[in-house]
């Protein structure tokens, strides 16, 4: 796949989007063409302006000569979505036109194998078409989220200070999932404020591979003035190379195929346990579904056991 | 277990959210005490005063002398709690110190099962207790609330008029979901224009078990000034009694046994997967994740059926 494929790769992606179980004999291809894009999670909660710093990031990774993929990941609510996304179109207005960039949203809903898993693979469609950064831009809100973060080699939290009891809730967040912290609207005065403090912290990161750690930088930004934001994506690289020195870009790496190899199995099984008549497997089940749950998931392991099979062994 | 051992009760819902084992065999043995409970559903987009009716209609159901179980539940982001859940005070303060009345948040994050499967755990406690009507409050937005939705006998859609485009949005959820509709916020304007506009849209639910349907009927509220109420609890009533009239009403409660398996199962059968050496099993997973995968499943399906067990079988 080439860079200037986009047709094929838009409907590789929307094939992806509904389970067609072609895609992945393509995506299989695809791998070892993957590996060299860096991958940048943008999330935080719903109005710290995500949509918006994410297209100032597309304006100065271009402006350097880089390559942008998009991933907009939306809620799966299906009421929610008018109330969320408004800032979505601004975003799509800055990129449209430039062949450097490409901007898919992807919606959770009717995912087979789970949001995360479909991300990794849009991750890999946009890392075979030879983008140097893909984006995974959440909405911060939903229980993918943090699967989601795990993905990406660096994970920037946006938040806007004085939204509500905002920074008391992000210092969970941020000691949860963020390598970079970006302070937005940084022309409040309360931007300072709380830039001040979330440095006074020192939050870190361990390296899961080797005994180092990295401190999570805060930036001021204003995605609208466009303040900020050549630092934040200096941040941002100064991160994506700390992980290279050691195995933890790798690691991340390994998480990434592990995930596409749990969700496969996950949704391969649910789909086998969806056809199963459960009253002939066992009439008990109504007044105690998780024994049976527990006898049937105990049967599993003890017939692979039995063939030798690796792993799952009975206990 | 009777009414009044409400420590018992919460110290019970504490260990289905921390995914005990020993809370399935309790539930189990509670199993044979449920059935009695009239399920609610509330749910509708962030601001749409889902929590302020619940406590109108807390209000309105103990002045008819009903009992009442409240599962509010919490959305999973690490930091967006903070902004979605202030009207939740509210509630609880309506309801102190009231022993006709039970509520617990349910956060999602943690839950190994998932949300579902404990929501659905949890109904079965306060079913069990002898609450009269059991309310689960959702936050309208994430992967789960469809599945939550399902659960209820009755799903009550909320939402605020004139807020973005939401009369458009809403209209999915309603399709999907929604067995009565509240227009909250009653005294402006544009409510008595969405509800004219919905009730002219004659929104149907289809029994799935004989040929018969729901039309689903819109209701003007205002939680803050109690109106409307009174007409709202009625609605839910006549809808829980229509369900009574076929195999509905069993066949949601076959739907709730059936999630809890599956939920069960899945996560057995994660945490199994967990435990293999993915490298012993197959080098090759990390250069094609899904064929791994597809194997895998393969290989179990055709486990039990050499052992000659019901279903998985292979094909």
């Amino acid at each position: 796949m080439v860079s200037d494929s986009v047709r094929h790769a838009a409907r590789l992606i929307t094939q992806i989007e509904n389970g067609v179980p072609a895609a992945r004999a393509v995506l299989a291809e695809l791998l070892p063409h993957c590996g060299s894009a860096q991958l940048v999670g943008i999330t935080g909660p719903p109005g710290a302006g995500k949509s918006t710093l994410t297209a100032s990031l597309i304006k100065e990774l271009r402006s350097q000569g880089r390559s942008v993929g998009v991933i907009a990941v939306d809620p799966s609510s299906p009421f929610s979505m008018g109330a969320l996304l408004g800032d979505r179109d601004r975003m799509l207005e800055a990129a449209s036109g430039d062949p450097g960039v490409f901007i898919r949203s992807l919606a959770s809903r009717g995912v087979p194998g789970g949001l995360a898993a479909a991300v990794n693979d849009v991750v890999d469609v946009m890392d075979a078409m030879g983008k140097d950064v893909v984006i995974v831009e959440t909405v911060g809100v939903g229980q993918g989220e943090l699967e989601i973060a795990k993905i990406a080699h660096t994970v920037v939290l946006v938040f806007v200070p004085g939204y509500g009891d905002a920074l008391q809730a992000m210092k969970a967040g941020i000691t949860e999932i963020a390598d970079v912290v970006a302070v937005n609207k940084g022309d409040l005065a309360e931007a300072s404020r709380a830039v001040q403090e979330l440095r006074g912290q020192d939050y870190v990161r361990h390296d899961p591979t080797a005994d180092r750690t990295w401190v999570v930088p805060v930036q001021k930004v204003s995605a609208l003035r466009n303040e900020g934001i050549a630092e934040l994506v200096g941040l941002i690289d100064d991160h994506y190379r700390f992980t290279a020195q050691s195995a933890w870009r790798s690691e991340i790496e390994r998480n990434r195929r592990h995930a596409q190899f749990m969700a496969f199995v996950t949704e391969r099984l649910r789909a086998e346990l969806a056809s199963i008549d459960l009253d002939a497997f066992d009439a008990g089940w109504l007044r105690d579904p998780y024994a049976a749950a527990e006898e049937f998931v105990t049967e599993i392991v003890k017939a692979r056991a039995d063939r030798g099979a690796v792993g799952l062994a009975a206990k």
